[in-house]
């Protein structure tokens, strides 16, 4: 059996949740190009593939809708980590697998996204992989252009990253295949749901 | 049938979407205590008794989260509003039915909300109530306090309302039983939603 739904926002007089599926919160964190959206993307199709519905927060579509009215200051980047959580929280009181896929550099931003949400319904995952390897990928150059000066308080370059003291699964992109973290990654994320 | 589901914000290579289910925005504006909340509450229900997600948006749930950051100003009020919107349709984009019970007094905003959510798949509700009835009802004694000027720019009381001109549904609460406006109302949406 899997675990209890969690507690939504919904009053109690309500009727049992339509989706009858336990949300979830799959926050992962990591470097810029470090595999994040890549990982997330993989994650929700497998998820889909088993009627399990999820879908995927990510950091370049925030940007284009929820915190459109944020720049880059770093109270805005703590507001856009403050946004991204409670979209998430809304998603899985739903029933939702709200998979976020963003940098979210400190340790106090998602240490507060995650309170947000009931026991164990919170589910971090790093994904760690060599700044230097990043900057080997860098699909968008944004590494190039940090290094030009062009992006400041650009993460892993001119603003530090926070890793992860105990996440729930460490996955680390530049050691292991793409495949070998996904298998991982969905493998953690099911169990954590209850499907195995 | 239905109609064809919302084009969403994941990529085109992925899977059908997990909740086979068409989303929309249903948006129910109208003043303080005119019945957004009951309706929406209402119809909520409805459609959970026939297993179609949906959730309700609510303006003291967003307060109290994604827009915690926010106060009373008008441009914080529009900002609220505008954050409302992204948020039912990103739910909707998931597949979900997204309520949305927000005063929502200004014209320009709610259309700033459809605008952002494919062709069809906005249905705003015109809540209407006289001021007097809301008056009466009162039920977070809110006029009450905006008489006693303790919330300044109150809508209805010293902020205009700015009614629909053309809502997809136009239920009149001070006239209507709740069952009547109830039953309009979900007839309507089921039938936008190709139930029907």
């Amino acid at each position: 059996m899997g675990p209890k739904p969690m507690s939504g926002s919904s009053p109690p007089q309500h009727a049992p949740h339509p989706l009858k599926q336990t949300g979830m919160v799959v926050w992962l964190t990591g470097l810029p190009a470090s595999g994040k959206s890549t990982l997330a993307s993989a994650l929700r199709r497998n998820l889909a593939d088993a009627s399990i519905p999820a879908c995927v927060i990510d950091g370049d579509e925030l940007r284009a809708g929820l915190c459109s009215d944020l720049g880059f200051s770093e109270a805005d980047r703590r507001e856009n980590v403050r946004r991204a959580g409670e979209l998430a929280r809304f998603l899985a009181a739903q029933g939702l697998v709200a998979i976020v896929a963003l940098v979210s550099p400190y340790i106090r931003d998602r240490q507060s996204a995650r309170q947000r949400v009931p026991l164990g319904r919170f589910f971090q995952v790093y994904v760690d992989c060599s700044v230097e390897v990043c900057r080997q990928r860098d699909p968008k150059g944004l590494y190039e252009r940090a290094d030009r000066g062009e992006i400041p308080q650009f993460t892993g370059v001119s603003d530090p990253y926070e890793a992860p003291i105990a996440p729930e699964l460490h996955v680390q992109t530049d050691v292991e295949s793409v495949e070998a973290s996904t298998k991982r990654l969905v493998e953690a994320v099911r169990t954590a749901l209850g499907y195995r």
